[in-house]
């Protein structure tokens, strides 16, 4: 019916790529007014974020940022040292639609590690919070390959230097008013073009390099998104109706890949800036957000808040998706008798990251209420659509589901990392036997729920038995004067490795908290046969506070080194 | 950690491939011990359905099936003469897992048409339902690529011949036990490898094959099941506490993807055999159906069924997602005055086939209950996500979204058939200007709802202006006497066209309804300024029946033939 002067033949349809620029073409067609918020203050509906993008684009494309497209092509590098903002969002969808990579640098990084991640990835430009500003001039001779400098001011903001280190230094809002203007025209990319890379902040040597697709990044968010509305108990589901507020760091795996799945649903969402507790829960309130996700640490530093009883009515029923590391059951009780729905999820850089979420399967819907809490808060989960996970022994077999044999969880998902970044000798070893290895010691039971049960590198080897310091830490928290704890093998004579527990006191117990305490408590469990009698650590030790790591984790490795010969001196 | 005597390196990450078996492979993650029906008989649960897919597999293997895998593979051909039963579900798993190719044969074609899809599929093995073993019988000679029939037989079953012009036959399930026992290794396929292939069944000329890949099925059922579970209101939300029953014959594109997509949520399935209006709705009630879907004129029997009053307290709440034509004003409102809640969906075969399904936009949710239900009933919905959609003039340039413009719907989407099989000209016309062009006539308005107005060739052309045909039917079947009806353009001297319209009154109207009945009644929606007042049909012909096509719609091409020259005759 067509005449066919505009139009031309094509021998058969087109292949379709799965690319970002898809999932922010959703939220247009379902929910193009709704707002985005930047702490207090909507900055622009979907409509208006579309635009953004378009201007960022174009400006990157001014300052010389040239995409790429093609199987594992890598356009130029853009970088950002940014906290939770709506600039960092912009980045999340410009950079990649236009055929750049975005890598998100992990300001928690030591200076020398963030100078050894920029110069490994090659970035090009850089994208820092002003906050960060003085940390780049200082680093800003030693990056190798950075040309430019765009520089996001709160407000006023300080003024800017023209050049830093002979590189050029840019205004965000000047570049995207004087260089955005025409608008810019996203090429269709295909779908395996490297869209974005993070590296991990292991506790061990360098940070690695990992880097993801833009299928790898659309099928995480799609597949998440499917478990999250369609596998969940009503009370927990995320679906359009809610409003989100981002918690996890964006310099943290793709802040779990929410932001593009808030954005593929077109809900409300919130950027609250830097973390701080106080005002973190304002935002919580005011914006009557439903559903948030973070780190452990983050939760307890939110409940354990002064101002936390001023708002705990506005936030009760808040869903709070916790990853990164495990859910200490006091912690976990502390929020869901505050109202607060801790929900426990899997998952590492590596995978984009999530690879398994908690919920209560449908045919234990009917379990009495502290059951299925036991499934949401305390195991860690079943595997999203589309992964495929095992938990295995040292020869790729499966482990009897038992809940009790501990293994390995091996996986193979639609968004693992294809490598680690110009290091083929761990990927090798990541991928040895065609599944990936995750370094995660868990068990798994006959309903296939999966828990975590230590790192690899954690796991406490006894007389050549197992110890799981998670388990002995999970079961440590439940005292109700521990605020925090960790337990670590050192080094015994006799048995190879035995463990200690370090233990830091509630505010309020400081003290008062003696580790005979801890020993009788974890004593109750032996004799419940919870745990064997020689789990029991052969030492606690009261500490004021306990070293983390650049992601607000535990830093294990660091108190192995301090206690490594403690039951040698002896 | 692990000696490596049993692992390989791999330089990088295998690919993941989006194939059908990850589908299964969720389901018995989530719900192992979730229970399938055919129609009040439980036949097993998931667990049990992974293991008929491997004895299926093997025996299929054993009769000389042979899969292929690559970029669109075709392996053999196995086709389906079936109702909607457990055992055609088998097949919708296992062959395509395979590596075969599953071709569903839509038993309402011509016997000539069936032998032309059999013949131009070249398949190789036939499942017939022993109701179809008769027209098999006569059609044998003609099948030239056929080699093995194999028949499903309801209890003992007929007896079954040893041979069929040539073709050796089998029972079902003497082969499944024979041939299964040994299970079946299947092999990691390309996700682009071809898993099934249907033909559509239009009003003109011989039918057309589409096909479509492992990827494109998997990514369907993931973005369908996101749109229903994460972008509707609760009262209509499908999720994993659902109990689904298979109304769409399963013959008919894929069933819409439902028995995918209900295997990924892994819930509650009921296969209802063969359709019966009555029985189907003693099913929908025994087993407390959640969701179904299905054409209009089958929700049109159900709901006017003398049994309907005995069962509709217990269907009230059911979800019907009705696609396949329009659904008409009257059957909507008389659906949820039932307590059925009617939520429209469009697609095509060539599509997989869902495009849009209705739902109430997040910002629209506190409409009143009236605008809401004109959303879900009687507009086509907005796409689901991964969809793209335009509504073009003939330039493809996007008509205005006011509601009122008529233009074509055009497509991309991951799951659109590639080409019509062994039809370069089709396919490169369908394809022209890099979209997929579907044919249909629709209005958007500016919230982006989409409308359908008219399949393109049912459009009427009057004086080089369009009338929606559908637009007219839906106003007359607002009329309390209409039970159906189609309005059709007619050859007309002057116009060019102009339409009339066949009427069929409900039961107990017969007799009663006259032409002047309904032109009176849509004089009142041209006073209101509902339809321009040239829209009004040139004449009104009440009768008994409306001729159908293999698919249950009504044959407007049937019609066109018949009236032709009416409006010449005067």
């Amino acid at each position: 019916m067509h005449p066919e002067a505009d139009t031309f033949y094509v021998g058969e349809g087109p292949d379709y790529q799965l690319t970002i620029d898809k999932v922010l073409a959703h939220a247009l067609y379902m929910a193009p007014d709704q707002p985005i918020y930047y702490k207090d203050r909507m900055v622009y509906t979907y409509r208006g974020l579309r635009e953004r993008v378009e201007r960022l684009a174009a400006a990157l494309s001014a300052l010389g940022v040239r995409g790429a497209s093609g199987r594992y092509a890598m356009g130029d590098r853009v970088a950002t040292l940014d906290w939770n903002t709506h600039w960092h969002y912009e980045a999340y969808l410009a950079v990649p639609m236009m055929g750049a990579v975005l890598h998100t640098i992990n300001v928690r990084l030591a200076p020398v590690e963030i100078t050894y991640v920029i110069n490994h990835a090659q970035d090009k430009v850089l994208i820092v919070h002003q906050d960060f500003l003085p940390l780049v001039e200082k680093l800003a001779p030693e990056l190798k390959t950075v040309e430019k400098i765009i520089v996001l001011r709160e407000g006023e903001g300080p003024e800017l230097p023209s050049k830093l280190a002979g590189k050029e230094v840019y205004d965000y809002e000047a570049l995207l008013r004087d260089y955005g203007g025409g608008g810019f025209k996203f090429e269709e990319l295909d779908e395996n073009t490297v869209a974005a890379m993070c590296y991990t902040s292991g506790t061990t040597g360098l940070p690695k390099g990992t880097y993801h697709t833009h299928r790898q990044i659309v099928l995480h968010a799609l597949a998440v998104l499917a478990h999250v509305a369609a596998f969940m108990p009503p009370e927990l589901r995320l679906d359009y109706t809610a409003t989100f507020m981002h918690i996890v760091p964006m310099f943290h795996v793709y802040s779990w890949g929410l932001p593009y799945i808030a954005t593929l649903l077109g809900v409300k969402q919130v950027y609250p800036g830097r973390f701080d507790a106080g005002y973190y829960l304002k935002l919580l309130a005011e914006h009557r957000v439903t559903h948030t996700a973070g780190v452990p640490t983050i939760l307890y530093m939110l409940l354990t808040h002064p101002d936390f009883p001023r708002y705990r009515d506005r936030i009760r029923g808040l869903v709070f998706f916790v990853g990164g590391s495990a859910l200490p059951r006091g912690l976990a009780k502390l929020a869901w008798e505050n109202g607060i729905r801790a929900v426990v999820g899997y998952g590492m850089t590596e995978t984009a990251p999530v690879l398994t979420l908690a919920t209560v399967r449908r045919d234990l819907l009917d379990l009495p209420e502290e059951a299925r809490w036991e499934l949401i808060a305390q195991r860690t989960g079943l595997p999203v659509p589309l992964v495929q996970l095992r938990v295995v022994d040292e020869r790729m077999n499966d482990v009897p589901r038992d809940g009790r044999t501990m293994g390995e969880i091996v996986v193979r998902a639609p968004w693992i990392t294809r490598e680690y970044y110009k290091d083929p000798e761990k990927t090798a070893s990541a991928w040895r036997g065609g599944w990936f290895h995750t370094g995660d010691i868990a068990v798994w039971d006959e309903r296939g729920y999966v828990t975590i049960m230590d790192r690899d590198k954690d796991v406490i080897k006894s007389g050549g038995e197992w110890i799981s310091s998670l388990r002995l830490e999970d079961l440590i928290s439940q005292h109700p004067a521990v605020g925090e704890v960790a337990v670590i093998g050192v080094r015994h004579p006799k048995w190879g490795e035995r463990p200690i527990a370090l233990v830091v006191p509630k505010p309020g117990y400081e003290g008062r908290l003696r580790p005979e305490d801890i020993i009788e408590h974890l004593r109750r469990f032996v004799e419940q046969g919870v745990i064997p009698k020689w789990w029991l650590p052969d030492r606690v030790l009261i500490v004021s506070e306990l070293p983390k790591t650049s992601v607000g984790k535990v830093n294990k490795r660091a108190l192995r080194e301090r206690y490594a010969d403690l039951l040698e001196r002896e």
